[in-house]
This record gives C-alpha cells, sequence and structure tokens, in this order.
C-alpha cells in the first residue's frame, strides 16, 4: 500500500514580502517524513481569503492530509478560521470548550480577555481543537485539514498534538555519501544505478565547499536491504572520492 | 497601475523530505518587494515531471513572471528543461551558444566535457539564456518563466541577471515598531486603525522573548506620507509600550 500523502498550505503576506524565513515547513516534512508519511506539495499565499480557499479546495482533494500554517491569532489579519468555513461551506462561530479554554489561560496569566481574544475561539462547526499548551488558542482540524498557527513554537506544539491522530506509513530508509568529484563525473554511472535500482530514489546534491566541487547523493527507499545494496554499488563506483 | 506580480516555483525532493531548508524563496521575496514586484504564491513540488507541469501551468497563467528553483544539474533526477519543454509544447536540444559556454568552462577548470555534463546545455526551443557566473551552466527564460538553478549561490546569482529585465512596480513604503504587549490588548485598536487606512496593509506579527509577549506591527503602502500618518497614529495607541 502506498503511504499516506500530505501537503503544507502556508499563509501569511509576511512569508511572501521576504520579511519572516518560513521554518514550519522544514520543521514539518522531517517529522512526516519520520513517520512515512510523504509530503508532496507546500504552497504559500498571502493573507487574502479568496486565495487561501481556492489552494485549499485544490490541496484537500488532492491529498490524504493537508496543514495549515499561520493566520489564526486575534488581530484583523488573521483570516484563516473564517476562509476554513467558507472552503468547506460551514458556519463559524465562538464555541464554548475554546472559548473555556481561552478564559482559563487568561485567568491564570491575569489578562483580560477582550473582543479580540475571543476571536481566537471562533471554531467552524464540526471541527476538533488542537491543544496548544505553549500558548493556549486553540488550532482545529476539519476533515482532512488541520489548521495550526504560523509562531514556530506554537506551530510545533500543535505539531505534537496532531501527528499522533495520523496513520502513518512506511518510513524511508535513507543512507548518503559525500563525493569529492563534480556532478557532471557522478551523473553518468548514478543514473546507470538508478536504472538498476527502479525501487529507489537515488538524489543528487551538489555543493561547493573551499573550491571542492562535489555532491550528496542520498539513496532513499521503503526496504533497508536494497538501499544498503544500492550504497554498496556506489561505493564501489567512486572508491576514492567519499567523505 | 496595479504591481506587477509574481510567483515561485520550487522543485525538489530534498526540500519535501526535510533535507534541505529552502533558502531561496525568502532571498527572492526580499528582492522582489524591493522593486514593486508583489510576489503572490510560492509552490514548492517534487521531482516530478507532471506535477511540475501541472504547477507551471496554473502560475504563468495566473501571475505576470514566474521563477523556478532547482532541477536544471547534471544528473537523472535534473528534469526541470524537460519539464518547461513539456509545458511550453515545445522541443529541447543541446543548443550551440550554451554548449560554448559549457565547453569554454570546463577548459578552464580543466574538466572533461561528457554527455552528462552536456545535458546542461539542453534549452527549450525559444529560450533566452541566464548568465551564470557562478558555475557556468545557464538558467533559462521562456516567456514569463524564468529557470534557475537551486544552489543558492548560483540561484543568487542568476537572479541578479534577470531581475534588471524586468518591468518593476512602487516598492512598498515599510515602517515597523514592537510594541510589548499581548496581541489580544493590540488587536482592536490596531483593528480600527486599519479601517481608517484601507489603503496600506497593516501587520501584526506577535513574538514572545523572556517571558514578555510583544507584536512588531509593520505598516506597509505605496505613499511614504501615509504610512508615516499611520504609524504617528498607531504610536499614540500604545504610547508606553514601544521598543
Amino acid at each position: 500500500m502506498p503511504n499516506p500523502t500530505a501537503a503544507i498550505l502556508v499563509i501569511g503576506d509576511e512569508i511572501l514580502s521576504g520579511r519572516t524565513q518560513d521554518t514550519n515547513t522544514h520543521f514539518l516534512a522531517g517529522e512526516l517524513t519520520a513517520r512515512g508519511i510523504d509530503l508532496l506539495e507546500v504552497r504559500v499565499v498571502s493573507d487574502n481569503k479568496q486565495m487561501i480557499v481556492d489552494a485549499l479546495n485544490a490541496m484537500r482533494r488532492s491529498y490524504d492530509t493537508v496543514f495549515t500554517s499561520g493566520g489564526i491569532g486575534p488581530t484583523h489579519d488573521d483570516i484563516t478560521a473564517d476562509a476554513i468555513a467558507a472552503t468547506f461551506r460551514v458556519g463559524i462561530e465562538i464555541r464554548a470548550d475554546a472559548r473555556a479554554i481561552l478564559e482559563a489561560r487568561y485567568k491564570e496569566m491575569g489578562t483580560q480577555i477582550n473582543a479580540a481574544r475571543l476571536r481566537m475561539a471562533r471554531i467552524p462547526d464540526g471541527a476538533t481543537l488542537i491543544e496548544n499548551p505553549v500558548s493556549g488558542a486553540p488550532g482545529f482540524s476539519l476533515n482532512n485539514v488541520h489548521v495550526m498557527a504560523g509562531v514556530p513554537s506554537v506551530f510545533r506544539a500543535m505539531v505534537a498534538s496532531v501527528l499522533p491522530t495520523l496513520t502513518g506509513g512506511v518510513p524511508l530508509q535513507s543512507k548518503s555519501v559525500r563525493i569529492d568529484r563534480g556532478e557532471g563525473d557522478i551523473a553518468g554511472p548514478l543514473a546507470e544505478l538508478a536504472a538498476n535500482f527502479p525501487d529507489l530514489s537515488i538524489g543528487s546534491y551538489p555543493y561547493q565547499h573551499e573550491g571542492v566541487y562535489g555532491a550528496s547523493i542520498v539513496i532513499r527507499g521503503g526496504e533497508g536491504e536494497r538501499v544498503d545494496a544500492a550504497m554498496a554499488r556506489l561505493k564501489t563506483l567512486f572508491p576514492e572520492d567519499q567523505q
């Protein structure tokens, strides 16, 4: 059976303007790979409701699971929850359980709850809350879409809440070796190797370090023995250039 | 006249597996913003020809300019040039000018040219070459799509070659201030401010630092005087919490 598939939708003008480097994708990509869930696409769109809805409709139909990052805070530019409700054509309102979480949190902090903070208790109808141990305000899951905050520490905490609920696959086995030869020298033998191991994914990632050209060769596959066999063969091809 | 629009397509399994953090998007986003070109969407797809073609067809029709990153090296997993040819339904073959660039480069380095390296001279019919002062092998532009290498140093050099050929827009004026108050306290007054300055984009980016909650408020717009006016108003709202 093929592995489950996933996609990530990152929402936020600050990524597209170059103000902020998105790191949530890189983090979640590693977590999914470790669980045998194949991340097949990422999109970044701005804080624009129609663009969010269009991207979500394309992605939720193409992949088993979709994660979103960003746009669920208390300010006027946080429109993700409304976009999710529009995507699934459901209502959205302040929900008692989400409100209770916020009230308890703010009481603990000695902070007043207000209309802006209550916006974070607005949850689309039918959704399940995602726990946020870092800052209280929950994310939520609706069908196959998991809606999480963009602040990296909160995003990671929500990922930790969601991942155990997902069905994983066979984590890819992966081995890599660095070869200090130009990619153009490696490419021919590597293509032959790839043709001989069609069940494996063999990637070449070039680097240049202090004037030395080389490439990291990464061999991935579902069966560790096949990966080992391909790596053994690769090592006989470039016996003197391995790092 | 509205600013020109742009999108970025990042191609590479290594980004989706979590092996590599994409930094090209962040770099190019900043460059585009500085030139008044609005980056509206980013997608990341794997080294899969059909996925590349589908993404490119959607993006090249929706935005004035599309940039791609990755997949134009000499190895078997470098399939971007073929995907571009398929997207535009044109032929692709080794082109004399691209081959001459590679031959001169390898001669200078004392490296043999071979079949794998010649793959990098395969250019879709009708394309214009993009200069690569870092490692020789050129990128190319076809209609509104600019195809560049994924290695960050080469990507940046190619961006430097392409940007002067593009029509820019009005660079957004931007001012920001840090306010050491929880976003929930800021949100109400900020929404009013945003309503009073509908021509500006006002973003709130929360942070938590050593137990202090705050938010960076960024005000952007085409006219510097309007940005200054909104910032002056904002500063009167939270006189004691600005950093």
